[in-house]
C-alpha cells in the first residue's frame, strides 16, 4: 500500500483571467492529485493579477504582482512551491525562467521556450549548472499511443528509418482574428509577443518536436518556404518545409493555420525499411502499424498488441474508454512529479524520466524556428538545425 | 469576477483498492475542482477500507469501515460531506442510497440503480419526499456531442423520429474471465452481486438511457432474446432486443460482451422523417449530421454548426482537442455541483438540471433490464418497460 | 496461352429504356469479355422494346417484343443464345424463368425470384429436372472481400459462430416518391410489380442472403417488426429483425429505406468465439478482421493476409486500385460463364461454382420476406424460414 | 432515341502477356461499348505478340508484329482502326506515336509520355499540325468526385487557392522487387526503359497531373529532395518536393514507393481562402469539402450537394454503388470517343473535352520529372516547369 506523501506544491507565473493554456496546465496538475495548487503570479497587470489569484482560491499572500516578489516570497518560505509553471506568451518565459532557476525552483515552461536561440542556449546552460528539473510541455508527447509509437521504433519494428511525414494544420487564423480582439490570436500574431515563428512556432515546433520524438532520430536540416496568406499578417501562417534527419532519413513538414476543415489537425506517419506508423492527435488512442508484407492493425490504447509498459505512461482507463488532450498532458506532469519527487527523494528517479521533454527539446524547437526563417529568406536553401548540450 | 466559495465536500461508498469506477469517480470529481473528496468507506472489508482510505490521503478519523457510522459522523460534523459517491458493486446501492438519503445527504449513485424494480420504485419514491439530489452516473449523457444531439432532436432538426439503432459491444468477456480471479469480471458475473441482468445490466442499461436521452422519447416496450454464449456463463453475454418508443417508432438495441474487436463500442444512431444523427463513443467529439438530402456533415466539439451553449456542457478546450470518457464523467459531476449548489443557495437552478440521469432514470435501467429478462423467457414476446414518477 | 474460344451469346428479357438494373446486367456481362449480348425482349411495351433494342445495337431479328416468340427463334437458331438475363420488375420474373427453363436455355434472374414462396419452390423443382444454369444475382456476394470473408469463416478463423449483425439502409425512399412519376420507386413500391416485401424484399433479402453467404449457415427462424414510416405506403420502408441460426448463433438484421444518410448502407458484422469480421459495402475493397486477443486489422482486396485463391475472384486490379459495385457483379457473370462453360463441355466444372447463387438461394430470399411478413402480422412471434431443396 | 452508330475501331500497341495496363485499356474501352477492339501490336517479342492476338480474339490479319505494317495495313484498310491505345513501356511510347499520327491515327497514350522533354514538346507540336485526337491516360482525373472537386474550385467554392498537399504512396518496391523477375517491377526500374524518373516518373507523376487539374493552376517551380533507399536501385523510390503555383499559392508533393501501408494512395487537398477539398483515391466515391466556418460535408458521387452534371461523368450508378479505377479510366476512354466521334461528324464537341488530359498534360509529366531530378542534383534548388503549347 502506498505510503501517505503530501502533494507536490506548484506556483504559477501566467494564465490568469481569459488564457488558454493556464486553466490547461491547472487541469493536467489535478487530474492525478498529484500537485497542490498554492501559488500564482497570473498575470502582468496587478488587478487582472489578483482577481485571477481570487477567483482561484489562492490565498491572498501568495496571489502576486512582481517576479521578484514571488521568488523572494516562495524560496523564503517553509511551505514555499515546488514548482512553478510558465505559461505566459512565450516573450516572457525567459525572465521567468531564470527567475525560478536562480531561486532554486524547478520549472514547468510552456513552449516556445524562448523567443530566440542564444536564450535558449543560455537556458540549458543554467539548468546544467543546477539540478532542478526544467520541463517543457511538449505535451502531445504525453499520449499513450505516442510514446507506444515511440517504443516500437525504438525497438526496430519498423526497421531503419526512411521517410517521415508530419502535419499540424489549423483553421483558427484563416481570417484576420488578430485583428478582432480575440486575445489568443493576438499575441501570437504579434512578433514582439510570440518571436519571429507564427504558425511554425505556434504548433510547428510541436510537429518538430513530435517527429523527433517518435523516431528518436534528430532533424539536421531543412528546406522550409514560408507563407503569409493572410493580408497583413507579419509572421507566417502556413510553411511547406523539408526535413533531413541524421543518417539518409528524410521527411516533409507541413504546418498551417489557413487550412479549412482541421481544427487540431497534428498527424505523423513514420516509414521503415520493415513497417510503417501512424498517429493523428484527432484519434489519439489509435495507432495504426503496418508491417511490410502483413495488413495494417489499428493498435489501441489498452487494447492488445502493445509494447511493455516500459513504452511510458498507457493511460489511465480501459481500452475503448477515450482519453484525450488534458489526460495527456496530466501525464507530463505526473511524469515531472516523479521526476521532482526523485529528487526530493521520496522516489527513485523514473524510467519514463527520459521521456519527459526537457530544456534541449525546448531549444531545439526554437532552433527550429530560427533555421526555418533563415531558409526561407534564402530560398528555401538547406539550413542546419543545431543546439548545444 | 467569480466569488471564492469553498468546493462541496464528497464523501465516497465503494471504490477501495482494484476498483474501476471508484478512482474514475474521483478523477471525474478533481477535474473542475469544485468537490473536495474528505471521507469514505471505500469497502465492505474494514483492512482495506482503512488501507485505502489512507492511499487516498483521508483523515482517519474520516475513514470509515461501517455505514451506520459514517452516516452518524458525517451529519454531525459541521463540515460534513454535501453529498456522497455510491461505487459499490450494484448489489449495495440500495442500502448505502437509503442511509445517505436519511441523513439529509445528496447521492451520486453509480449504475445499475438497485438490483430490482422494486427498490428503485421505492428510491424514486423515497427522492421525492426529500429535496436533495440523486444522480444516477449514466455517464455517456455527459459527453457534449451526445448532448448536442439531444438539442437537435428537441429542436426538430431531425423531423419526426422514425428509427433507432443502438449497440454496445465489448470483447472482453469473450472468454470465461470471470473463473480467473478478475475483480471486475466477477462481480458482474454473479448474480448475487450484479443483479439480474449480466451484459444487459452492465452496458445495455447505458444503451438504453442513451437512446432515450438523445431522443427525448420513452422506450414502452421492447422483445429481447439474450444468449450466454460463454459455457457454464449464469448471466447473459449478448442480447438483441427490439425497441418500440412512444409513438410510432422503433428501434434495435444490441449489447454484446463476447464480440471480438470491440473494446467499449457504444454507438447511437437516430433517424427521422428530416434528418439523422450518429455518434460513436470511441470518437466522442464528432457528431455525424445528415439533413434529408443534404451531404452529411461531421460536427465536431468546439467546432462550427453547432446548438446554442444551452444544448448543455460544451468541453473544457478548443475543437480538435479531444476530450473523452473522464471530460465526459465530470461534467455529471459539475452538473451534480450546480444542482447541489442550488440548493444551498449558492447559485440558480442550474439551466441544464434536467440533463443530470435522475433517480427517474435509474429506475428506468432496472425496468429495461427486467423487461428483457422477462421477455426472453417468454420467447421474446413484447414486454413493457414502466417505471412510476 | 488460352485458345480461342467464341463468347457466350446472351439473351435479356426486360432492362429497356430507363431501367436501372438491366443496363448493370448488361455492362457487368461485357467487363470480362466472355458474353456477347445478341437478343432481347426489353420490354413489356413492344415500342420501347423495339426502341431500347436498336438503341443497343441488336440486329432486327433479335428484338422481340413476345415471350413465346423469342423462346421460339432462339431454340431453332442454330446460333441462339445461352442464356438469359431476366432483369424485369420481380413480377415477371417467374413466367419469362419457365420460359427459358423450357427452351432449354440457362438463367441468370436478378433477384427477388419471384414474389411468392410456392413459385420460388416450383422453380427449385423445375431447375432439379434440368442440368441448366439458374443463377440468381445476389450481386453483393461477388465481391472479393466478401468471399474472402466467408472462405476466413469456413476456415474457422472466427471460431464458433456467436452473432451477426447486418443491415442494409437506404435513404432515398424517405419521402414518398414512388407518387412523383419515379419509375424506380413506383414498381417497388406497387405490391402487384415488387410482391409482399417493401424494403424487406428490395433490399432486405441481400442482407439475408449475405448473412447467410459469408457464415455458410441457415437462419432458421426470424422475430419482425415491420414499419410503414411514409403515409400512405402500401409496402413496408424498414424493418426491425430477429435472427436465430442453426445452432445457438443469433443475429439482428436491420433494413430501412427511410434512413437518411446511407445511400447503399449494405453492412456485416459477424461475431464468433475466436475472432470477428466486419465489411461494409461501401468501402467494399476492406475486410476488417480481429482475432481475439489480437488488433483489428484491414485486410485489403489484393493485399497480403488473405486466405489463398480458392477463397473465389480475387478481383482484376492490385491492391489499392479500387473495385467496386460493376466488378462484383460481374465476378457472378463470370462464375455464371464458367458454370455454362462446364456444361458445354468448354472447362471443368468450376471450382468457385458453389459461390454462385443457385435457384435455392432465389428461394430462400422469397421464404425471408414471407416469414417477416407473417411474423410481423403476428407481433413479431418467431417465424421459421424453411425451404425444401 | 439514340440512332444505331457503329463502335470505334480500336487497335493496341503493347499490353501482351503479362501486362498490366494492357488489360486495363481494354477493360476501360469495353465498359461503354463504345470500342471494338480489332488490331493489335501486343510485343515487341513477335512470338508473344502473335499469342497475345490470339488469346484476346483478333482477326489473324490484324494481329501485327511491326509497327510500319500496322500502320500501313490499318491506313489501307476501310474499317481500319480510329484509334490506338499505347501501352508499351515509356521507352517506347515516342515511336509508337509518331507513327500513329502520321497515318492519321488518333492516339490514346498511357503515361510517362514521352521519356524526354524535347521528345514531349516534338510531339506537342505534332499533334498541333493535325487535327488528330491525342489523349494521355492520367486516368485519376476520370474519377466524378476528382471532376466534381475542379467544378468547385473553377465555381470559386474555396476562394483563392492558397496551399496544396498532394501525396502518392505505395509499398510495392519497399524491397528489391526488380531482381526477383518481376516485370512490371523491372521496367519500371530500368532507366532504358522508364526513362529518368522511377517513383516520381511512375506514379509523381499523377500526382503532379491531378494537383494541377483540380486546381486549374499551373505548377510553375519545384524544389526537390530525392532519395534511393533500397540499395542498388538506379533510380528514386521516394521525393519530397514543395511545389509553388502560378500567383502565391503553395504546396507539397510526397511520392514513395517504399511505404509500408500504402496499396496505392493518391490524395490531394486543396485548400483555399474560403474552403478546402480533400480526395482519396481509395476512397473514391467520396469528397470532403469545408466551407470556412462551417462543418465539414461528406460529397459522395451521385448524393446530394454535387456541381452540375457539367462538371463531368457523374458515374454509371445510383449514389452509394461503389465505383472505382476501371470506371474512372473507362470515363477517359468514353471522353475520347466523344472528342473522336466530334471529329467523325458523329457528334458535336463535347462539353467534357478539356477534361481529357491531352498532349501538353502529357509534356508537363515529363517536365516535372525532368525538373525534379535537375533540382534534386543541386541539392534542391528551386527549377521551373516549363511546357511550350
Amino acid at each position: 500500500m502506498t505510503t501517505r506523501r503530501r502533494r507536490l506544491r506548484l506556483g504559477m507565473i501566467g494564465g490568469g483571467p481569459g488564457a488558454f493554456i493556464g486553466p490547461v496546465h491547472r487541469m493536467a496538475a489535478r487530474l492525478d492529485d498529484r500537485y497542490e495548487f498554492v501559488a500564482g503570479l497570473l498575470s502582468g497587470d496587478p488587478t487582472r493579477a489578483i482577481a485571477g489569484g481570487q477567483a482561484l482560491g489562492l490565498d491572498d499572500d501568495r496571489i502576486y504582482t512582481d517576479l521578484a516578489a514571488m521568488m523572494a516570497a516562495e524560496r523564503s518560505r517553509a511551505d514555499g512551491v515546488d514548482a512553478v509553471a510558465i505559461v505566459t506568451p512565450n516573450r516572457h518565459h525567459y525572465e521567468a525562467a531564470i527567475a525560478c532557476l536562480d531561486a532554486g525552483i524547478s520549472v514547468i515552461c510552456d513552449k516556445l521556450m524562448t523567443t530566440g536561440l542564444s536564450d535558449a542556449q543560455d537556458l540549458v546552460a543554467r539548468v546544467a549548472r543546477t539540478n532542478l528539473i526544467f520541463a517543457v510541455t511538449y505535451n502531445y508527447t504525453g499520449y499513450p499511443m505516442v510514446r507506444q509509437a515511440r517504443a516500437m521504433v525504438v525497438a526496430g519494428e519498423i526497421g531503419a528509418l526512411r521517410t517521415v511525414q508530419v502535419e499540424y494544420a489549423q483553421d483558427w487564423l484563416a481570417e484576420p482574428l488578430e485583428r478582432t480582439g480575440h486575445k489568443q490570436a493576438a499575441w501570437r500574431a504579434d512578433p514582439k509577443l510570440a518571436g519571429p515563428g507564427g504558425a511554425i512556432g505556434d504548433i510547428g515546433t510541436h510537429a518538430f518536436n513530435l517527429a523527433e520524438f517518435v523516431t528518436g532520430a534528430r532533424i539536421v536540416e531543412l528546406a522550409a518556404d514560408l507563407s503569409r496568406f493572410v493580408p497583413g499578417r507579419a509572421l507566417d501562417d502556413n510553411a511547406q518545409i523539408l526535413l533531413r534527419f541524421a543518417g539518409d532519413a528524410r521527411g516533409a513538414l507541413w504546418v498551417s493555420q489557413v487550412a479549412p476543415g482541421h481544427a487540431n489537425g497534428l498527424r505523423l506517419r513514420v516509414y521503415g525499411s520493415r513497417g510503417a506508423l501512424d498517429w493523428q492527435q484527432e484519434r489519439p488512442n489509435e495507432l495504426r502499424f503496418t508491417r511490410l508484407g502483413r495488413p495494417t492493425e489499428i493498435r489501441a490504447r489498452g487494447g492488445p498488441g502493445l509494447a511493455s509498459a516500459s513504452a511510458g505512461h498507457g493511460g489511465r482507463l480501459p481500452a475503448g474508454h477515450t482519453e484525450g488532450y488534458l489526460e495527456a498532458f496530466a501525464t507530463l506532469y505526473a511524469d515531472a512529479a516523479d521526476a521532482i519527487g526523485a529528487r526530493l527523494g521520496w522516489n527513485d528517479p523514473p524510467v519514463n524520466g527520459p521521456l519527459l521533454p526537457s530544456v534541449i527539446e525546448g531549444a531545439r524547437g526554437v532552433a527550429f524556428i530560427e533555421a526555418a526563417g533563415a531558409s526561407a529568406e534564402r530560398n528555401s536553401v538547406w539550413m542546419p538545425i543545431e543546439v548545444t548540450a
